[in-house]
């Protein structure tokens, strides 16, 4: 891992951020644990400034790492790491982890390309136990280290620290029902549960988490016929002790069953205040001498410890750089009509749809602000639904609610469908369901790195009978292809995916207009080579044509379609050019590039054929462009790759090796 | 769909089966609300003998569809089907459902090519509302059928049935969690609660629906201190008064979340006899007037009204042909040592394997008979886990256990590997670690239809990062393979896929070799053609290649590997070959045949290339040689094949279109 200074250099200004005095020297945990408790609560006090001050100036997730200070900084004192094994889940809130186990004078490098991940990773730390981004796999992991290390004799503790939002996602549950068989393991789950997703938490369990919470009720109750016996003073002095033995043999045996997490075998404990230090340290104390899988409910508020984010916590989930003082969000200064975000055309064109067709309805799991589909739920409330960290449920949901006529547009990032794969195989596709799938963030994610990166959907989603596999160019092409899949006619299963970020039209409310299935254009003319695209890189291949406009005359396709394939354009294609290059920002084993080899080969092409696109290896993070560079199917990358296909040593074409 | 008598009297004598005579005159639900409560036991009971008597003669599952026969009786006798929307999750248990629901006189043909799935379809009725097969949808379905129906103000009942197994998959969860927020949809869950999958229930889920069913804490405590109160009559005739009140304000206060599916905010009722079918009547009346989401715990016993099939019901869940009346499995006569299952294959090896490395374990997503993980499970019990139906879990549990040196094997079918595809990806294979994946059932699942088709792993595991991907041709290589992948030096993602049935080497038992990682194996030399292939379908080829023997002298490679490709090979026979076959039992779109021509086109060979395999089509139900038939790869579809890259119109290769 290169994360030295010279690398960020290249990217920005460099602004030292000075950690507090007693943080200065903490470069492990063994160092924390040499402070007393006065010193410890100072140590937390410069560890949430040290956030505040490094995420102000770099940017980065926020409000869920404000929200762990406390526990981070118990788990760390009171356990043994990395001996004892921590996983946090999903890993936005593991900054204060970064920075006590030895990451403190690189985490100005945080999400940069070349500097430290944003997630715990294996491959950084001997402290992250377990690489994470995508949601609910804490539980999973810690069990798997836990039954190993049962069998290898080796004395551990593990623990998964999960939020309310990731207790959601069904393979949680999988874990729990899993774990509470285990009786045996040394597993300790900490729900941190400050009712968030990056959006409100929705569904039954935070229901449920707040009434355990409270327990009002139960309370009332309670004192009521406290109040009642005291008053019924006839019973004589042992009333009170006989009503107690009657109440708690009920209660003996409603507790046993009482709680969800005890329905599963897992002792709970809790709930305790998650930025009570001193409680918490003790209370780890406690559970470190009980053995078996137990869970220990924190409640934190996320954002804590500045006003703002704890006002907004969605807005400050992941702000982008401020003003620490005021809590200003930055804004970069606009200075011409600038392009919207592919999530924003999304966002308003499936209203502008909804409201001309009445089937139409809008599903996202856990992610309304991330895609836009907020804009639909403030619209029409009845007409889209957020289901929570769950994307399996939410693809068996939109194809439940096909079945009835309804015409879903199911939005989830490309990197999380992978986990509703077999849904959309087997409840959508095999059934030939009119579900139309749009996939954001598809290519590579940025900063988010390697765990959110969409490489793999044109593959994946290719293989699949009865669905059509398109991407947008710009804006309009999105906007065409969201009208196109959800008419009438069209009643089958899509797969629409656009990049994260901005497209490139200013003016993009365009009008809405049909696309016929299966049918690519061609962009721009040329005689010496083709370049066949696929989605918003097509528009890099434009650039790349006119920079060698000068030496040579390049056609540009915009595909749209990897599936069905426009056989007539491919024909007319490979008919007329001996040199092709596909570009798409997937991977290119099996991608869109492939689809297109297979055409021409099953046809008997010969011609020279170069795919560029996502290779075969895990790509970290970086920007966009900056992996698109590293691709080499930027802008640059493409003109590249043309002159070499034109050079007069490529003139000798099929030549075997 | 053609279920027609012609059909399946090509494969076997057709045995007529008289239904009882008040079931030959119910041809759709109507007919069932005309009896009576005497006529409608009789009914049952028909409806039982039929299933008994169908299944002894043809085969199919068994246990499942027994255990249901009241269930289903009453839900359509009370529900307005297919007005009111039912779902089976998974579907085994449907027999009676399609029976009842006009299919009686087609039902010999289940599960036969041409004839009726064994899985309840959208094709095949209107009472068919969702397509099942994989565990664990149905609360997803039914929850969007419901919502839809409400948007468009349609007013019907949708009942999700899904047993304790499913009910342990996630997505089930993640489909209470919303569904409990949603109390204006008008949703019954039945809990089909008889403690079994394949094989036995495991998980805490099972441990607490026992508890539920039988209560027997609770009500001891409760008689200890009534009989307690009794005693203490100094307290005066208020007494047992007061502690009634005492005990139902606490249970008050417990009760409102006492339940597990309480805490998703379903309303809880049962448990109910599942075989009492007046009772069912009755209680599904009383429900049809209570809106919201609701839960029914139902139970049953698989096998019902069988001996046998109750005694043993792994065995009896899908039994094959037998003798109604003695219970006797029929057993085809072995006339001469036969080859072993490949899961059988699996299963002695991994015990070889874990009795030499003690770091092996084994993992399986409650198939232990169907994968075989069983004999491991009673060899070293605490060395190999039933994680349940959680193939989510079971990956990233795998990951878990593989951080800490183990080196699980994770047996997980092909099909239902779809299910585990982030968990692949974003645990195993971004984090390199050493998880060895046994994909059993890949390719044609056979009978079970398109929903278990292992058609599309070569094609989405291909994609994946670090990950090698393989396939034995036969016993000794799968055995091979599999001591290669543990090896330590091998430390990193593995997937191995075979398929359902068996082998083809009587003496299996072969000496453990190591393979080469990314090294085919020449097992024809030939000079007219060369014939790739991946997997099992090598045999396939052999034979084909030997049958055009006097014509053609034909090259067969076993390429072993999808991932990484052996590249000395494949120049060594796009070189020699300018035709060359490739044959795989996965999809062509993206599969094996895609990885060669990648390799073709970027090497710029320009062989001609016929791929053989899957075609982007849904295929439906059959015998795994009939299926091979209708996609052309089985040796009659490959020697067609050669002989017609061989013909003479074919000598003029690389012609262009």
């Amino acid at each position: 891992m290169d994360c030295s200074a010279s690398q960020i250099m290249k990217n920005k200004l460099i602004m030292l951020i000075e950690p507090g005095k007693l943080l200065k020297n903490i470069n492990c945990p063994e160092d924390l644990k040499k402070l007393n408790t006065k010193e410890l609560h100072q140590l937390r006090d410069e560890l949430r400034q040290f956030i505040i001050d490094n995420v102000s100036v770099y940017g980065g997730h926020f409000g869920a790492s404000l929200g762990t200070v406390e526990l981070t900084t118990a788990l760390h004192y009171v356990f043994d790491t990395p001996k004892d094994q921590l996983v946090w889940d999903v890993g936005h809130q593991a900054y204060g982890h970064k920075i006590l186990t030895g990451r403190r004078d690189q985490f100005h490098t945080n999400r940069v390309y070349g500097g430290i991940s944003g997630f715990p990773k294996r491959k950084e730390s001997e402290f992250d136990t377990f690489g994470v981004g995508h949601s609910s796999t804490s539980i999973s992991a810690a069990l798997g280290m836990a039954v190993a290390n049962n069998e290898f004799k080796d004395d551990r503790h593990h623990i998964a620290v999960i939020g309310d939002g990731a207790m959601t996602g069904g393979m949680a549950f999988e874990a729990m029902n899993h774990a509470g068989d285990l009786q045996d393991t040394n597993l300790l789950i900490i729900l941190n549960d400050n009712n968030m997703s990056i959006d409100p938490n929705v569904g039954a369990l935070k229901d449920y988490l707040t009434d355990i919470t409270t327990s009002k009720t139960y309370n009332k109750i309670k004192d009521e016929v406290w109040d009642l016996l005291g008053k019924v003073s006839k019973f004589g002095p042992n009333a009170q002790e006989i009503a107690s033995k009657i109440e708690n043999s009920t209660k003996a045996f409603f507790m046993q069953h009482s709680n969800l997490f005890e329905s599963f075998n897992l002792r709970y404990f809790g709930p305790v205040d998650g930025h009570d230090l001193d409680h918490l340290v003790s209370v780890m104390r406690d559970l470190k001498s009980i053995k078996g899988p137990k869970l220990l409910h924190v409640l934190t508020t996320k954002g804590k410890g500045y006003a703002p984010a704890e006002k907004d916590q969605t807005k400050w989930h992941a702000p982008g750089t401020f003003d620490k003082v005021t809590g200003e969000i930055q804004k970069k200064p606009i200075l011409s009509p600038q392009p919207p975000k592919y999530q924003e055309v999304f966002g308003h064109t499936i209203v502008e749809l909804a409201k001309q067709n009445d089937k139409i309805m809008g599903v996202t799991p856990a992610m309304p602000s991330g895609c836009s589909l907020n804009i639909m739920m403030k619209a029409m409330p009845e007409r889209a639904f957020d289901v929570g960290i769950a994307e399996q449920h939410a693809v068996t949901f939109s194809a439940g609610l096909a079945t009835q006529g309804a015409v879903p547009f199911c939005n989830i990032y490309s990197t999380f469908m992978q986990r509703a794969y077999d849904q959309v195989i087997h409840d959508v596709c095999i059934q030939d369901l009119h579900v139309i799938f749009c996939l954001d963030r598809a290519g590579f994610a940025g900063a988010d790195g390697p765990t959110h990166h969409g490489a793999y959907d044109l593959a994946y989603m290719r293989c699949i009978p009865n669905l059509v596999v398109m991407a947008p160019m710009n804006e309009q092409e999105l906007r065409n292809m969201m009208f196109t899949a959800q008419l009438e006619k069209n009643a089958r299963p899509f797969s629409i995916r656009y990049p994260r970020g901005k497209g490139v039209m200013p003016e993009w409310k365009t009008p809405l207009e049909e696309i016929q299935i299966g049918q690519g254009r061609k962009v721009k003319e040329g005689e010496d080579i083709a370049i066949l695209t696929i989605g918003t890189v097509g528009n890099y291949a434009l650039t790349a044509a006119e920079a060698v406009a000068k030496d040579a005359n390049v056609a540009v396709y915009d595909m749209r379609f990897v599936k069905p394939l426009d056989e007539a354009m491919l024909h007319e294609v490979f008919r007329k050019f001996d040199k092709v290059i596909t570009v798409e920002d997937g991977c290119l084993m099996g991608g869109f590039g492939s689809a297109v080899l297979e055409f021409m080969v099953d046809h008997q092409y010969t011609s020279k054929l170069k795919r560029l696109g996502i290779p075969d290896a895990i790509v970290e993070h970086g920007t966009q462009l900056e992996l698109h560079q590293e691709c080499g199917f930027d802008p640059e990358g493409i003109k590249n790759t043309i002159i070499e296909m034109l050079a007069p040593s490529n003139k000798t074409v099929n030549v075997q090796a």
